[in-house]
């Protein structure tokens, strides 16, 4: 039985959509930029640079940051980004999470940082780029001096960049996924089912 | 609405038995052997010989055997191994099949010769060592002086040596597949019912 869906989605793919929908769904809390909202109480940046850090990668050379990441932020912060910083407070509140009760967690490397537990279900959507900038489109908007297909470019990288740098790994490989789920051509509400099917 | 369903697989992961499924619960033709039949009838070579070249790439450059498929097999016929003549002969039966009428294709780097139609929905289907290994067991059984664990990363490099030969593109990269699903955690009866809810 699982108790925790991860999301982890490219841009404009409709992972928020479909995760919230899966929440709901089963009942469960979901959690999205409530992790944000949590790391930015208990770090003290502000709400946009913790945001935006989500999706960068830090400098920080990795064998630092492991060291400070298995012996607490505190025994090494001096040499830690804060990037760096956010992420292990993050990744604590992610596992607190996972460790209180079933939820929904979206994004910031969850599949990752729950990755010794049992219970995690782990899930990937991604779509064409046509889909995805139409989807963009209509969530967010335009930005003036900046075309779609720029924006899915810049965001994937990010994306893609945040995610090998903090867990060594390479984003979005079919074999760390129990599931993955092209919303293109397959109806949002259609994978939220399969998955509520999956975990129950 | 999808016409035809292809089915790739890491080996041990249960692709024949869900593309089987598949097939029955949507009354439609399934193929995997029988397109090896299939070749084995119109080239003349063994049975055998046949089977084991959907798995083994050939040494052809690729700048010849490309202009061999875009000029039909004759053309360039003397500078091909047998492999790629038994590739383009089976390309063309998975084609031909697909025109004539909805179906099931497993492996044989279906996807990527279907990959202009728009009426395909592309599956991957994977799983643990563990469950893979205890598959094969079941299905196939010992081999004498061969562990499982020899045999699946042997089948594994084969397919995947296979596919970049012949595609150019690297196996089990999910943006290809419009489903990928680990058959150790998704029972294949789930995972089939969902296809066909998929292609309906």
């Amino acid at each position: 039985m699982k108790r925790v869906v991860t999301i982890s989605r490219e841009f404009g793919a409709g992972g928020h959509s479909l995760g919230k929908m899966v929440a709901e769904q089963l009942g469960i809390a979901f959690y999205d930029q409530q992790i944000i909202e949590r790391a930015v109480a208990e770090t003290g940046f502000s709400p946009e640079f913790v945001k935006e850090a989500g999706e960068y990668a830090s400098t920080t050379h990795s064998f630092l940051f492991n060291l400070a990441l298995s012996h607490s932020v505190s025994a090494a912060a001096g040499d830690l980004s804060n990037y760096d910083k956010i992420y292990i407070v993050q990744a604590r509140i992610i596992r607190e999470l996972a460790d209180k009760a079933p939820c929904v967690i979206v994004g910031r490397c969850a599949d990752y940082v729950l990755r010794d537990r049992e219970d995690c279900f782990n899930v990937f959507v991604h779509a064409d780029r046509e889909t995805r900038a139409r989807r963009v489109l209509e969530v967010y908007g335009e930005i003036e001096g900046k075309s779609i297909e720029e924006r899915l470019d810049e965001k994937d990288k990010k994306r893609r960049l945040y995610y090998k740098h903090y867990t060594d790994r390479d984003w979005g490989i079919l074999q760390n996924y129990h599931l993955t789920v092209n919303t293109g051509v397959i109806p949002t509400e259609l994978a939220a089912k399969w998955i509520c099917e999956a975990v129950k």
